[in-house]
C-alpha cells in the first residue's frame, strides 16, 4: 500500500527539468534587461538560453522531435513568465536579482547536465561522449546567451567553478547509474553534487588555474 | 480559358522566395562592407545572412535536403550578385543603400517568416511552434549576421518594431490557412500584414517597450 | 610483394586528420589563453575550434554518428593535448606560437577542406554544394573560435588568403576525383594546393580587394 507514497520519477524529473527552464529563463532574461533589449530580445534571449543548451543536445543526438516541441508548454510558460516579470523585476534591487540569477543558474546546470547524460546514455553513446553531452546541455544555453548579448561567455571567463560542476555532476550520475542503486538517487545525487560543488566554489571562491 | 491568367502558385512563391533570398543577401552584403572585409567574407556573411534562418529551420525540423541544397540555384544567384554588386555598392549615397536595405529587409522578413510557418505546419508542428519556426526563419538570418559581425543583434535591441512583424504574420497565415480561403490569399496576406505593420513601425516610429 | 611498401590510403587519411585535428585544437588553445580564459575555457574553445566545422558539416549533411562520436579517441586526444600543452605554451615566446599558430592552421584548413568535400561527394551533393562543404569544414571551426572569443572572424577580415586556399583544394580535389587518378594523389594534391597558396600569399603578402 505504498502507492501513495512512492514518488513518481518521470513526474518528478519534470518537475525538476521545469524548475531548471524557468531558472535559465530568468538569468537570460536578466542579462538582456541590462543590455535594454526590449521585449522581443528578452524573450527570445531568455528562450535561448532556457532551450539552447538542450537543442544542440538534441541537433547532435539527432532526437526529434526536439524536447521543446514534443513539450511545448514549455515554451509557453517561458512566454507567460516573461511576460510576468517584465514589470517585476526592475524593481527588484540589482543585488537581490544578482543573487537570484546565481542560485537559479546553478539549479539549472544540475538538472541540465544530469538531463543530457541520461539521454546520451540511453542513445546507447561512449562514456566520453556522455558526459560531453552532459556538460554542453548544461553549458550551452549560456553560453548562447552570453554570443548574443555579445559578451565572452561567462562560463569560460576565470571565475568560479561551473563547467567543472557540471563535469563532476555527469560522471556522478554515470558511476551510480552503474551501481546498483535507483535511478532517483542517481539523478538526485548528481544534481546535489553539481550543486554542492558549485555553492562551495563561490563560497570559498575556488577558481580553476589559468 | 482562364489557363493563361491563372497566377501558379508555386512558381510565385519560387520568385518571391528568390527575392526574399536576395534582400537578405544585399543586408549582409552592405554590413560586411562598413566591417571592411574582404571578397570572401562579403560573400559568406551575404550567405548566411540569406540562408541561415532557413537553415536553422531545416535542422529544427530535420528537413533534407536543405533548402539551399534542393535549390542550389540559389546558392549561385548570390554568388554572382555578390560579385556584381561589389563594384557598384560602395558608390551609392550611404543614404541610399540605407533605404535599400530597409526595404529589401522587410520583404525578406516577410517571405521567410510565412516560408518557415508553412513548412512547420506541413511537418504537423503544433500551433505555437509553427509561429517560433516562422519567426525563426524570418529574424536568424539577421541574427547570425550580426552575431559574425560582432554585433548584438539588430532586431533585439530596442527600435522600431521587427520580430512583432513576423510574429504577426505568421498567425495571419495560419488563421487564413485555417479558414476556406486559397493558399496564394493566405500567403500574400502574410507577407502584406509583415510588410505593413513594418512600414507603419518605421514611418510613425512605433517601439516596444523595454 | 609491394604489400609492405603500399601506402594504406585510409591509415594515411586518419593519420592526416588526427594531425589537422591537432592543429586547430592548438589554434584554439592559443586563442583561448590570450583571452585570459580559465582551464575550461581553455579546452572547450580548442574542441570547438577542432571539431565545430566538422561538426556543423556532417549536421547539414545529416551525417549520424558524427565524426568526434565515431571517433571519441580524437576527442580524448585534445583533451590530453589540452592538459599537456597548459604548462609549456606560456613558456614560448609569442612571435615562436605566432608562427606555430599558422603553420598548424594552414595544415588543418588543407585536411579538413579536402574531408569535406569528399564526404558531400559520397552524400551525392551537387558540385557547388561539395565546394562549400569542403569550405565550411575547413574554415568554421575557427570562425566558432572567434565568435565565442568575441571577435571578428579572421578568415572574414582584409588579410592574407584564407577561405580561398580552400576554395581552391576543394576544386583541385574535384577535378582529380573526377579524372582517372587514385584517391590518394587527389587527397594529396588538394591539401599541397591549399597550403601552397596559404604560403604564397602570406610570404608575398597577398589579399584580396575588399
Amino acid at each position: 500500500m505504498n502507492i501513495g507514497i512512492r514518488i513518481n520519477i518521470t513526474t518528478l524529473l519534470h518537475i525538476v527539468e521545469a524548475l531548471g527552464i524557468l531558472s535559465f529563463a530568468c538569468s537570460g532574461f536578466i542579462e538582456a534587461r541590462r543590455k535594454d533589449m526590449d521585449i522581443v530580445g528578452v524573450f527570445t534571449v531568455a528562450f535561448i538560453t532556457a532551450f539552447g543548451g538542450g537543442t544542440l543536445r538534441d541537433l547532435l543526438l539527432d532526437r526529434r522531435p526536439l524536447f521543446w516541441v514534443e513539450h511545448h508548454e514549455y515554451t509557453l510558460m517561458v512566454f507567460i513568465v516573461a511576460l510576468v516579470a517584465t514589470p517585476i523585476l526592475p524593481h527588484l534591487r540589482s543585488g537581490l536579482s544578482e543573487k537570484i540569477i546565481i542560485i537559479a543558474d546553478t539549479v539549472g546546470l544540475g538538472v541540465f547536465s544530469v538531463a543530457g547524460t541520461s539521454l546520451a546514455v540511453d542513445a546507447g553513446m561512449p562514456v566520453f561522449v556522455c558526459v560531453m553531452m552532459g556538460v554542453i546541455t548544461g553549458i550551452f544555453g549560456g553560453v548562447l546567451r552570453d554570443v548574443i548579448c555579445n559578451e565572452i561567455p561567462l562560463v569560460f571567463r576565470r571565475g568560479h567553478l561551473y563547467a567543472t560542476c557540471s563535469f563532476a555532476g555527469c560522471w556522478t550520475f554515470l558511476v551510480l547509474d552503474w551501481l546498483p542503486v535507483s535511478q532517483a538517487v542517481a539523478v538526485g545525487s548528481s544534481v546535489f553534487v553539481t550543486c554542492a560543488l558549485r555553492y562551495l566554489s563561490v563560497r570559498f571562491d575556488l577558481k580553476l588555474p589559468g
